[in-house]
């Protein structure tokens, strides 16, 4: 076997308190270990960043455990196979799997996914084929489930998750509306993407403009954000709307909760508001990735990327993501696709 | 045909600002009209007294159109055919209907259901046979859901729609907590209604002793009240949690709502939070008769009534229920079982 590199692995230092900070970690450089049996060693070439992973951050209460102080920052990630002990992966195989944020990774084989090169781009195995584009699929599957006719409308709506999620709007014949920050944002979720329409959450009168746009209120709500985005939508929704409660990263930075909507319309127009993690369906990803593979060749699922080159870029990046400032889905290059 | 009686009707007089008072109404006396080709005439034995009719008397938009000035308050009612112009009905059949707050109703006869006198008692059909009772079944079918092993909490747990809703939690094998104003209503809720545990909401610390009762947190909550029981209740939800929105009476009196919850934790532990009209599934109303008509014949599923004497005593009785002064099933006797 080849000697294996030195790898450098991004470690949470501290736990961050407000945004994070390049200085809540610290780049570590040791030996890439050995793979020993069923265990599979890769070189990473895209890392993921998305927003769920400021809770990892934080040691309050969540669906996942938080990433300890000391340990390597959590993440999905494509990479190269450059060393296995295990029959199903040979060196040059490329995979995805979640492996945090490390130029090499040692992993169990069981947990990654091989993925066809010659397919669609590697990174896309990351967003619209991957963990955001399965997020979208799953909540509008299972929660959203919009109609011909309704009106959907969704927040973060040029991001991984928002911009399928519309897209998908489209597909079941529903008007889509988003909602972005900046003109730059709302032009590309309108003319590349197709939604219908798209408002700035900056907006003055974001209700105003928002219910301008919905003239038939709106059927499913895609949430991606919170705060006041939250407040103009819930107080349009039609009876028997459906909230796909995927994410409020408005408050992700945040120690304290701001309060939320009063719910007494939820009664009356029978509202039904449910979270959702995309994990607790694994089989999804799959049927996702099968659904939507022609959809990503043949060009009509639209998708974004913003690229960050360089590993030790992805501590900044994910600051950058919770505050908005990614344009598409958020990707760190980490290595070359071909080594 | 015998010579129809004069009737008294309550009338809304003008829209009442805050908690409703009797001088927000007046009593009418008309001729009792004849009833024409599939029209039935009633005299009305049992009123139902519900917190939902505070909405009719609101211009708010609701679900449900509101009751105009010089109109007839409405609401359901047992009564007596005394005429009959439907072949489907002869004086001295018992029937169950919306037919308004009134001595004497002129009613479509396919809008009334005719009930069997030597069965429950006939405001059974008002209570945990009617409205309220089907309200917490379909609230507990579609969106509840308790499972054997699980906690399900019941806000106004000594009412109509909470003590059912509560018996059919035990039913299905839950832990049934209850949430009720002070120690006669809780003693009730525990010893008579058979729930596992009661909490007073007026105590001084809600959250820590309903956290005290239900130490493996809250799996179904049914909510009646809204306000500070509900943030008790949120706080203390479990992973894929359902909670049956059936009404906020703390702030049917309110012009302007408070603030609610961060929905935060909504998508982390992937709650449900639905609302529910118990009018939406017609359908729900005989299936629920027939299921529970044996349970209260044998006394497996208990309930309790408040009975308010006189129709005139309707609009108070209206204005105690949203305050809870009600203690049970509230009923007002507007007419002797048997004339």
């Amino acid at each position: 076997m080849t000697k294996l590199p030195t790898r450098r692995s991004v470690v949470l230092k501290r736990r961050p308190v407000g945004r994070p900070e390049a200085r809540d970690f610290e780049m570590l450089e040791d030996a890439t270990p050995a793979p020993g049996p069923g265990e599979v060693v890769t070189r990473t070439i895209w890392l993921s960043i998305d927003p769920y992973m400021r809770g990892r951050l934080s040691s309050r209460k969540s669906y996942a455990p938080p990433v300890q102080i000391g340990e390597v920052m959590t993440g999905e990630s494509v990479g190269e196979v450059i060393a296995s002990g295990d029959p199903a992966f040979q060196p040059g195989d490329v995979v995805v799997g979640s492996r945090g944020w490390q130029t090499h990774s040692l992993s169990k084989a069981d947990k990654l996914v091989k993925i066809d090169r010659g397919g669609a781009p590697l990174s896309t195995y990351l967003g619209v084929l991957g963990m955001p584009g399965t997020t979208a699929y799953s909540g509008m599957k299972d929660i959203g489930q919009p109609k011909a006719g309704e009106t959907v409308v969704v927040s973060a709506a040029s991001g991984a998750v928002g911009s399928v999620a519309g897209q998908l709007g489209k597909r079941a014949g529903a008007r889509a509306v988003g909602v972005a920050g900046g003109p730059d944002k709302c032009f590309f979720v309108q003319d590349t993407l197709g939604f219908d329409a798209c408002v700035d959450h900056r907006s003055i009168d974001l209700k105003a403009e928002l219910a301008a746009v919905c003239p038939n209120g709106i059927d499913v709500y895609f949430e991606n954000v919170g705060g006041a985005v939250q407040a103009a939508v819930f107080e349009l929704l039609n009876p028997f709307a459906r909230v796909v409660m995927c994410g409020m990263v408005s408050q992700y930075n945040e120690e304290e909760f701001p309060p939320g909507p009063n719910l007494g319309f939820v009664v009356g127009k029978r509202v039904r508001i449910q979270g959702m993690i995309v994990s607790d369906k694994p089989e999804r990803f799959a049927e996702w990735r099968a659904l939507a593979a022609p959809w990503v060749a043949d060009h009509s699922l639209d998708y974004r990327e913003d690229i960050v080159e360089g590993l030790e870029n992805a501590p900044e990046a994910l600051a950058g993501i919770l505050g908005g400032q990614n344009f598409g889905k958020l990707l760190v290059r980490v290595g070359k696709e071909m080594a």
